[in-house]
C-alpha cells in the first residue's frame, strides 16, 4: 500500500506540475509577453492542458485509486492519506464523466463567444451575441446532465468551485442576504453624498505600488514565496506552494483600486502561501472552495482593510507617502470616502453592501436560464428590472448590463458567481471566530500588527489546503454551519455607524 | 506522403512546444522567479525536459523518418521539407544513440560537480573539484563512443553545436589565428596605456537601459516579438519564432558592459526573429550553428557597434543621455577607451583582439584532455602556461585561472568553446559579403541606417534557420569556405590604425 500511494502521489504530482508549467505560460501571456507571441502560446497552453488531462483522466489513475479504496478507508477519515485519495477520487471522477469530444466542442465554443462578445460588447449589440448565448445554455445543461441524480441542475456546475454546496442551501440564503440588505441600501441612498473627489487626484505610480507592496507585507504576505506583477485584469496565481504570485493595476487618478486590489489578492495568495507544504502539487495542495477563497480575500480587504482601525495605523504613513494629494483630508473624511456605498452598474466596483445585490441577479438569472423558466431574448429585460427593483438603477444599456461581465461569455453559465457572496458572508463568520479567540486582534489591527490574526487563520484554514470540504471546515473552525448573521452583524455596526441609520 | 509529413511535423512540434515550455520555465527562473520558487521549478523543468526527451526518441518517430526517406530524397535537396527531414533524422539520430540511463547519470553528475565548483571556485580549491573534472573527461570520452567512426575523439561532441565541424578543420585554423593574433598582442602591449575612466563614472541604471533599448530598435530588434528583462547571466532565449527575448545586467559604474552585451544578444535574437514562420516548432526553426549564431551576436556587437561610424551616429546621442559623465571627453577618445587592448585573465571581459587568445587556449586544452595526453591534476599548471605565453599575463590563483568558465563545471569538456572563435571568424566573412553586395553598408551605418545591413542579413542568413549546416550556408553567402582572411584583416586595419602599428 506505501508503494501504491507513492505511484499515486508521483501520479498527481505530474498532473500538477503540468498545471503549473500552464500556469507558468498563463502569468506570462498576462504580465510580460510581446504582442507577437499571442499564437504560439495559445498553441503551447493547449498542448500542457491536453497532457495533464490525459494523465487525469488515465484509468491507471482510476485503478489505483481504486486499490487504495480500502486502505484509506481503514484509516482516521481526517487523516492526510484518507483526504488525499477522497479527493483525488472525486476529481478523478468529475474528469472522466465528461467526454473528451464534449470538452472540445465546449472549449471550441468558449473560443468563438467569448471573441463574439468581446467585439459585440462595444458595439452594444446583444443581439450578435445571443444565439452563442443559448449554446451556452444549452452546453451547461449537457454539462450538468454527465452528473445525473442531482437535485438541481445547477448543483453540479456549482460543484466545480463551491463542492458540496447546492441551489438549495444557496437560493435561500441569497433570498435572505437580499432582504436585509435592500431596506440598508434604500435608508443609505436618503443620505447627503460622501465627498470622494480627493481620492481622484493625481497618484504617482511609483509612490502607491510601494505604499501597497509595504502593506501586504506587514499582513504577512511572504515575498521570498511570490511576487507582484502589473497586468489589465489582476489575478493571483500559484506555481507551486512556494511561488505563489499576485498581479495588480494601477491608475494614477485613482488611490483605491491598486490598493484594495493588491490586499484582496494578498489575501487569495496568503491562503495557498500557508497550505502545508506536504501537500505541494497534489489535490490537497489549493484552498478549498471558491467561497472559502473568497472569504479570504474578503476579509483581509473588507474587514481588516477598510477598518478604521486599519487606518488608524497606515493613514499617516499614507499621507506622508502622498502630503500634497492628502492635505487637509482628515482619518475620519477619508475612512467615509473609501466607504462610500453608492448603487451603480458594474459589479466590479461596487461597495461592500451593494456587491452582493449585483451577485445574487446574476446567481437568480443563470438559475432561471438553466431551469428554462427565462429565455435569452428576454435576459436584458429580465436584468433591467432587477437592476431597477434591487439597486434601484436601470442600465441605459447591454453594455453595462446583460453583457458586462466576462463568466457567461468565457465559461458556462452557472456554478461561477456564488463563491463571491459565499466567501462574503463566510469572511464576517471566520473574523469573528479569531476573534473570540483572541480578542486583542482589533487592538493589533490598529497598531499595524497582524501576526496574531494571520496566524489563527494559517492555524484554522490556510494549512488544510483542501483536506476539508468547505461545509466541514466551517464547522471545524467555527463549531456549526455557515451563518449569515456575523455577515449582517459587520454591515450594520459599519455602516449604521458610517451613514448614521 | 503528405499526411505522413504532417504527421511528422505534428511530432516535432509537439517537441518544439515542450522545450518551449521548458524555456519559458528557465527565463523566469533567471529573471523574477522569487527565491523561494527554486524547488519545485527544478522539478518542473525536469518533467518537461523528460517528456521532450521521450517524444525525441520515440521510435515512431523514428518509423515516420524512415517512410519519408524515398520520398525526401526525391525532393531537391535544397528544399524544405527534404531539409525538415533530413535534419529530423540528424537529431534524432544523435538522441537515441545515448542511452537513457547514461544521460540519466551524466546530468546527475552535472549538477553535481556544478555545486561542488559554485562552492570551491570562491575558496579557490581545485583539489575539491578535481575528481570530478576527471568524471566529466570520462563522460565526455563515453558520449563520443556512443558516435563511433570519428577521426577526432571530440569530433562527436562538437558535432552538437557544431554540426560537421571537425577537429582536423578547426585545429590548423586556430593555430594560424593564434600565430596572427600573438604578435598583435605584443605590438599594442608597447603603446602607452588608453584612458578609460571615463567609462566608469556613474552612469544611472535607467538612462543605460533606455539608451540600449533605442539602440537596438534601430538596429531592427523587433519589441512586437521580443522584450528585454535583466538577469545575473545575459542570455538570449526562444519561446517561438514570435517571442524571441534577451536579457542583461547594467553596473551603474560600467558604460560598456550592459550596452554592448545587449547589442550582442540582440545579434542572436535578430537572427532568431529572421527565420522564415514555415520552420515554427520544427528542427530548422533555429539558428544553425553555435559558430554561426555567435557570427551575428559579434557583426553586430563589435564589427557594427565599436566601429566608429556607428558612434558617429550614436555617441552624440550617448553625450545627451549623459552630458556631465561624458563632458570633455571626445568621439575619438571614446572609440579607443570602448576599443582598448589589453591583455587580461578574464575571458567573458576580453577584448575583440585577446579573446580568441582566451577560447584557443581552452579548446587546445579541452583536446589534450579528450586525447588523454593531459591529466587533469596537471591542467592548472598547462592553463598558467599558456596563459603566460599566449597572453603575457599568469593567474595568480585557479579561481581566475582554470576553474573560471562555468562550462566544463556544468557540461561536459569539448565541444562548447569552439563556436565563439569560429563566429568571430564567421562574422568579418559576412560583414565583407554583405558590404560587396552593399558598399554603401558603412555610409548608413554612420548616417544610423541599419536596414540593408539587417536585410541583406535575414535574406542570406537568418531566415534559412537550420535548412543548410554551417559549411553549406558560408558556400552560400560569400561563395566559398570559411576563411580566416577577412576576420585578421578586420583586426589589422582597426587596431593598426588605433595603436599606429
Amino acid at each position: 500500500m506505501e508503494k501504491k500511494l507513492e505511484e499515486l502521489k508521483a501520479r498527481l504530482m505530474e498532473i500538477g506540475d503540468l498545471n503549473a508549467a500552464a500556469a507558468l505560460l498563463f502569468w506570462d501571456q498576462s504580465t510580460y509577453m510581446p504582442p507577437g507571441g499571442a499564437e504560439a502560446r495559445g498553441r503551447q497552453l493547449g498542448l500542457l492542458k491536453q497532457l495533464a488531462h490525459e494523465r487525469s483522466t488515465d484509468p491507471a489513475l482510476g485503478a489505483l485509486l481504486d486499490a487504495l479504496q480500502p486502505y484509506a478507508e481503514s484509516l482516521p477519515a481526517d487523516s492526510d492519506e484518507a483526504c488525499l485519495v477522497r479527493v483525488a477520487r472525486r476529481e478523478y471522477e468529475q474528469a472522466v464523466r465528461i467526454p473528451a469530444d464534449f470538452m472540445a466542442r465546449l472549449t471550441q465554443h468558449q473560443t468563438q463567444i467569448y471573441t463574439v462578445w468581446a467585439a459585440a460588447r462595444p458595439e452594444n449589440d446583444f443581439a450578435a451575441v445571443a444565439p452563442y448565448l443559448e449554446k451556452t445554455v444549452d452546453l451547461s445543461r449537457q454539462m450538468a446532465d454527465f452528473f445525473p441524480g442531482y437535485a438541481h441542475i445547477a448543483d453540479p456546475l456549482i460543484d466545480f468551485s463551491d463542492y458540496g454546496m447546492t441551489v438549495a442551501a444557496i437560493r435561500p440564503l441569497f433570498a435572505d442576504l437580499r432582504e436585509r440588505l435592500r431596506p440598508m441600501v434604500e435608508a443609505i441612498a436618503g443620505n447627503p453624498p460622501v465627498d470622494v473627489s480627493f481620492l481622484h487626484r493625481h497618484f504617482p505610480e511609483d509612490g502607491q505600488w510601494a505604499f501597497g507592496l509595504d502593506v501586504i507585507e506587514r499582513l504577512g504576505y511572504d515575498f521570498e514565496h511570490g511576487r507582484q506583477d502589473k497586468t489589465h485584469h489582476p489575478f493571483t496565481i500559484k506555481f507551486s506552494l512556494d511561488d505563489v504570485r499576485i498581479t495588480t493595476r494601477v491608475h494614477e487618478d485613482d488611490l483605491t483600486e491598486a490598493l484594495f486590489g493588491t490586499i484582496h489578492e494578498s489575501g487569495h495568495a496568503m491562503y495557498e502561501q500557508g497550505i502545508d507544504r506536504h501537500f505541494e502539487a497534489t489535490p490537497l495542495g489549493s484552498g478549498t472552495s471558491s467561497g472559502v477563497h473568497e472569504s479570504q480575500s474578503r476579509l483581509w480587504e473588507n474587514l481588516v482593510g477598510r477598518s478604521r482601525r486599519f487606518w488608524q495605523f497606515f493613514y499617516p504613513r499614507l499621507q506622508e507617502t502622498f502630503p500634497k494629494q492628502l492635505e487637509g483630508v482628515t482619518l475620519d473624511a477619508f475612512y467615509q470616502a473609501i466607504n462610500e456605498v453608492k448603487p451603480s452598474l458594474i459589479r466590479t466596483s461596487a461597495d461592500e453592501v451593494t456587491y452582493n445585490l449585483h451577485i445574487i441577479i446574476r446567481f437568480d438569472l443563470e438559475l432561471a436560464l438553466l431551469e428554462g423558466d427565462l429565455a435569452v431574448r428576454d435576459l436584458p429585460e429580465a436584468w433591467r428590472a432587477r437592476y431597477q427593483s434591487d439597486l434601484g438603477v436601470t442600465p441605459p444599456d447591454d453594455k453595462d448590463g446583460v453583457m458586462q461581465d466576462i463568466h457567461w461569455y468565457a465559461g458556462m453559465v452557472g456554478g461561477e458567481f456564488q463563491g463571491y457572496t459565499l466567501g462574503n458572508i463566510l469572511s464576517a463568520q471566520f473574523f469573528d471566530a479569531a476573534v473570540s479567540a483572541h480578542p486583542e486582534i482589533p487592538e493589533q489591527i490598529a497598531a499595524g500588527s497582524f501576526g496574531q490574526l494571520h496566524g489563527w487563520l494559517r492555524e484554522n484554514i490556510y494549512r488544510h489546503g483542501s483536506k476539508f470540504t468547505a461545509a466541514e471546515l466551517v464547522e471545524r473552525v467555527t463549531g456549526g454551519p455557515m451563518r449569515l448573521e456575523p455577515y449582517i452583524r459587520y454591515l450594520h455596526d459599519k455602516f449604521g455607524e458610517l451613514y448614521e441609520l
